[in-house]
């Protein structure tokens, strides 16, 4: 066991690289040469167009002014000058509420560390000098603060239980709190928020087949008779637009190969036209052969120009084969209704007699939608939830099988058979130790690196139909395999397939006990955990040393024009799946060590106050979000929190039993049964916010659009609202082409809403659209209509 | 153990007690004086008013036709005269589904019994003589028959689990096609009710205070925004009307008092008109003393008609406090709608972004509702079930304790210090061993006699809004007392409490072993439990001993008006408390048996067999709903019966382990997987047809009445239809006194409609209305309206 002494070697270590990490951001930060690596986001919101407005050419590339290098951590409160309020504007709730998860952590924690510090410190210190403990633990520095201090029997541990009632009656007061201020934030946003297609849409799955049939016609039929004075009109989903389950998504039908075609025709042409722009004098050309290598040379210009054309004939033979195909059109659609009321109603209730067809729930944002898994029937559903949670349980403690297998075959032996002519590198005893030392890891470090790939895989094929969503459930998979097998197979040694075993032969008393037990010993590996993982981790997500590589390797060799440096920016958003289960664990720590072990907190508060600056930076300059769900996750960080409570509780009586604080332990037994209960209250109170949508909510919402804005016309923005991507930017092709012509549907919607979805689209969707303007033609929105069964007709 | 020989003792004294029983009820009914014990329903639906019509006065209390005495079996081929369809016209719903679950056990058990004969027992037979099991276990003839017989490590084992498969997929097999029936007989039930008051009524609970706002106003206000097309009228509920909890029950209100004081008096005076009616020329007379012994003489009739013109007074007067005390109008309310669609909506949707507040549901029937429950805050209802659900816990597990104390206690000693004079009679050695074999299991007897009682106020503690849920919630929890006394305690001896300790402190793949090993021990207590409990259980069902008596009692005691003689006949209901429970614990253990020792089922078989006449018999003759909740505990037995499966998969998992088995048993291992696959299939696909109203049913049936009767007037017969029970019995005293107008309202009303209330409200309140009239005059109609504060503005 480490002593003091050791922990405060590796905080120098880690507080050393965290600083190296943060002196290196600052200085490449304020290189205009960077600047669209670490300001990403102002350049798609359109803040900033170009690093620098001097004429001097080295100053375009290298910052000269000195004194900037010196406040070198002015990042810091620059990034707390924008307010909450701004920030929901600027990133979106989502963003605003994760970092609200980090405050959260501050609050829950700050004056649990004071009492445990003047309470429980003392208690622990003023105890026997471990002489019981000499035996079977190793003794430590730590452990003397550690609750491993007091002796068995001894009435000191009412003073430990104490702490443990206040501290998780302080938790979930400020949970409490939190989740009654999400919700009302979340409530608001929806509020605030002007006309938007989701708030009037309803995704409908499980459309019946009648004979006789198409079912777009069904689709009115049913919701023409059930909800007759808010319904307004429908899209039918197409599944060919897309490859299906259960082949590989890289595989892409020929619609999605020639819209891809397509747009890389056109970033040559651009390319092309630029380069003719800037020597008018000399056309460009190019040859017609592989790769413009060989063969005839012709006007580049023309040559792309041509080469559209034919890619657009194509497209449309593949558009008009998919209308004529009643088989392609698959038993989902979006249904859309004249009022937020009528949306929320249908949204809410049942519709049809047979329960598990014309299911109906709120329909994510436009760009939120995950269009494979929308017609999947609901059987087929059922089977795959049962098959993936079978395989997330599998993943989660068989994981080790499949690796050592792999670590078997990857040894010295097997290296020198595949590659005989390095067996003399390979004997060269320096590069051998290396390789033993490197190549059994490595099966490990690439499964852990896969691993939110595989899980997202999982959730993809469970057929959730929102990235949202998808994104929810990865986080929970992984937020399991991190308790498993980081917290849990730290602390009890082994892997989890042995504990599984251990634990399926113990007695269900046992096992806190069993876990309780060796917790205090392994505070001083969890703090060298939440220095590594946590301090310098933090210090290289905001330098950003992988994105910056690719930027100016990608501006080295592929950027041609405007939108592929746009492209190449990559500001990515905030890694939900990763980055809410490893903040969660640490609340886990915190819990479960705030009574054991106090001296831990700290290091929880540092990492919570580091991680609120660096995300508060990355979500006000890089990052920008691909979908806004609104604080939808918030529920399940709720669940993880309190089951971390939970956990906490049950160790701390299995520590306390293996004490023989006979007297005491039963004190803490109610714990665990309140907890349970606010759970319960707190799902009760605020979840259905998260759900559903109030009535009383819509109503309101709609009288004030009736108020401020009368005329407008819901019917022909809400038709088009849910197109899939690639018919969109088929759409968007042919407005290129055609070049002109007024959108009347979105002149009448307000502006406030255009700025929205400007802002908030992706990057590369927008930059298309200022390339190949905005207009739209009354051709292209028949086409469009048309091609989506959208129902025009009045009723 | 009892070998077959003992079995076949058993079963020949529990079949002549039946056959005993069976011959005595056979004797009973058919004398005309007991007709009112054993055809109740048929009085209460009007279709019987005397047993006899002949003048012979013999005849009128004895058969004579000795003819009927020969086939005393008779009655079951009656009971299969009527078809479901008109079961369900003469009973309602609940008693036909009740009937059905006798009839799937025949159906789930029937084939699996034949299926275990032909294949298991020659299995089992044909092994080793049990020579294994000398040491331990001792021989029956019984066990070899049994999965006992089976040497450890024997291949024959894949035989049981084959066997296992099929009965599981034939259970669920059996139980979805079931669960679809009775979901489609919901909703055809639902579908052919005209027009009653809970299709368009939602209860709406947890209004919230404005001030300077009454209740009534803000109920009003809320609907007529929210719900502006679809809002009809409310109905506020006032606590004063009732004792509110924690005040016992038995403490009511002046009102309710001066309701019940009333009553009396309106029977002592038909009563004393009856006489004078009879006897016209002596007038009855009465003394104005206590109990009418001394005091003044007084004329009866003017003595009772002064008596309840004082009531009268009273009852306006508290009737007025009331309306003027706005502190008694509590925060919940019926609010009615004008179409079922709009009612669906609101039941279904979230009303407030508050999700605490405005909760809506349902409302049940109107004879349904538990009046007392209605207005319980949401906070108090979390902690209420949080207190119940450990104290159901406590009694479950701990009930043992207080009963040994009192059985400690009650012993002989303590007898002789009570009664001392009784010291020579308890000394006697016959009566000394009869208390003493008496004695200790009185206190235990009289627990288990109260503990539906108990588990009932409960339920109601619990805060359930209405009778039919304190009847499923009821039997919930005597299913797990008996699932965990009876089933377990009789398999595992040693109290409950004792199990759970040693449970506590094994492994979890241990308790599946420690009881599976123990099952075949115990098929012949099983055998004689199905043949006490069941078989003569249910023949004293159909006897009816104690209503029998207590009616010839009370004939001749107490009855002195025809309303004391309906009184009197007190038909009851299923006692879907006890009964459910009782039923589900045969299916429980046929599922564990019917691998293990096939030789039970064709036990239970009968049972099934049996119980279903009985029932079917006392349905169609003697029982009068309370409530018709549509078959909505069908949930509750579907999941029961999956949890029967499950527990025995999980059991015979446990003996095939202690087997040594090791290579078939992982085989079993799926199965619970698979059984709770299909729960959860069945839970999505069926439930919400006993939860939610789907919309597409709403509009149909909309539309139907719509055309069939497009003038009613809904909105004068839904503002009175949830009038609290001492509003309705005041109005209808009024009504009496008034004696004569025309209900307008009703007359609006489907003549169909109103039968249906004749035939199935509470045999007291039709007969009252008979005698009362059914007239209501206009001044009474407003007096309601303003005493329930119905908002009969226009809007």
């Amino acid at each position: 066991m480490a002593s003091l002494g050791d922990i405060g070697v590796s905080a120098l270590i880690n507080i050393v690289t965290a600083f190296a990490f943060l002196l290196a951001f600052a200085l490449l930060r304020i290189q205009p040469i960077n600047d669209r690596v670490y300001f990403p986001k102002w350049y798609i919101i359109g803040a900033r167009t170009s690093p620098t407005h001097t004429a001097n050419f080295v100053t375009k590339f290298v910052n000269l002014n000195f004194k900037t290098y010196l406040n070198f951590l002015d990042w810091m409160p620059q990034t707390m000058r924008m307010k909450e309020p701004e920030l929901i504007e600027h990133a979106g709730l989502d963003s605003a509420a994760f970092l609200r998860i980090y405050v959260l952590g501050l609050r829950i924690f700050g004056p649990a560390a004071v009492v445990a510090f003047l309470v429980l410190i003392p208690v622990n210190v003023s105890g026997g000098v471990l002489f019981f403990l000499s035996k079977d633990l190793v003794i430590s520095d730590i452990d003397k603060l550690s609750i491993s201090n007091v002796q068995p029997k001894s009435p000191k541990f009412f003073a430990h239980i104490l702490v443990m009632y206040l501290f998780t009656f302080w938790a979930c007061y400020m949970l409490y709190k939190e989740y009654d201020v999400i919700a009302s934030m979340r409530l608001n946003f929806l509020a605030s928020k002007s006309r938007r297609a989701e708030q009037f849409t309803v995704l409908v799955r499980n459309v019946p087949h009648v004979p006789d049939s198409s079912v777009s016609d069904t689709v009115k039929c049913f919701f023409k008779k059930n909800h007759s004075t808010h319904y307004l009109c429908h899209q039918v989903y197409k599944s060919s637009l897309i490859s299906s389950w259960p082949r590989p998504s890289t595989m892409r039908t020929n619609m999605q190969r020639a819209v891809r075609k397509r747009q890389k025709m056109q970033n040559y042409l651009d390319y092309n036209q630029l380069k003719f722009e800037r020597h008018p004098n000399k056309r460009p050309t190019r040859k017609t052969g592989f790769l413009g290598l060989w063969g005839q040379k012709v006007d580049s210009i023309e040559y792309y120009q041509q080469r559209i054309k034919e890619l657009d004939e194509k497209l449309t033979t593949e558009h008009q084969k998919i209308l004529k195909d009643p088989k392609r059109i698959m038993s989902a659609a979006f249904v859309s209704f004249n009022s937020r009321w009528g949306a929320a109603v249908c949204a809410q209730t049942q519709q049809s007699k047979n329960p598990i067809l014309w299911l109906t729930e709120w329909a994510p944002e436009p760009r939120d939608v995950y269009w494979k898994n929308l017609a999947i029937p609901f059987v087929s559903l059922s089977i795959r939830k049962l098959v993936i949670s079978l395989a997330v349980f599998a993943l989660v403690f068989f994981y080790i099988i499949p690796i050592a297998f792999v670590q078997s075959l990857a040894n010295l032996e097997g290296l020198e058979k595949v590659v005989p002519f390095l067996r003399p590198v390979i004997e060269w005893s320096f590069v051998k130790s290396f390789l033993q030392g490197f190549l059994p890891g490595l099966a490990l470090k690439i499964f852990l690196w896969l691993l939110p790939g595989i899980l997202m895989t999982m959730s993809k094929i469970e057929g959730h139909v929102a990235f949202s969503v998808l994104e929810r459930s990865t986080a929970a998979k992984y937020y399991f395999f991190m308790l498993v097998n980081v917290f849990l197979g730290s602390i009890v040694t082994g892997t989890a397939i042995q504990q599984l075993n251990s634990f399926l032969h113990q007695s269900p008393t046992q096992i806190p006990r069993t876990i309780g037990v060796s917790i205090p010993m392994k505070a001083t590996f969890f703090i060298t955990y939440i220095m590594v993982d946590g301090w310098a981790g933090m210090a290289g997500e905001i330098l950003r040393l992988k994105p910056l590589i690719m930027f100016h390797l990608k501006n080295m060799v592929i950027v041609k024009t405007a939108r592929d440096r746009q492209k190449a920016m990559n500001p990515k958003s905030i890694d939900f799946p990763e980055a809410i289960p490893s903040l969660q664990l640490y609340f886990l720590m915190g819990a479960v060590y705030a009574v054991v072990t106090p001296i831990l907190l700290p290091f929880i508060l540092i990492f919570f106050a580091f991680a609120y600056f660096v995300y508060r930076h990355q979500i006000i300059n890089v990052y920008n979000q691909r979908y806004e769900s609104a604080a939808a996750f918030w529920p399940h960080v709720h669940h993880r929190i309190v089951a971390s409570l939970l956990i906490s509780q049950l160790l701390l009586l299995g520590l306390l039993s293996t004490k023989k604080a006979a007297n005491s332990t039963p004190l803490l037994a109610v714990l665990p049964i309140l907890t349970v209960t606010f759970h319960k209250f707190c799902k009760n109170r605020f979840e259905p916010a998260f759900r559903k949508y109030p009535l009383e909510e819509a109503v309101e919402k709609d009288a004030q659009d009736e108020a401020s804005e009368p005329e407008t016309d819901m019917k022909s923005y809400l038709c088009e609202a849910y197109l899939h991507p690639v018919l969109r930017s088929i759409e968007e092709f042919e407005l290129s082409e055609l070049g002109l012509g007024v959108d009347k549907n979105r002149a009448h919607f307000s502006s406030q809403l255009e700025k929205e979805q400007e802002n908030k689209g992706s990057p590369k969707m927008q930059h298309l659209e200022v390339v190949v303007g905005q207009h739209e033609s009354a051709y292209t929105h028949h086409h469009k209509a048309s091609a989506q069964n959208v129902d025009v007709t009045d009723h």
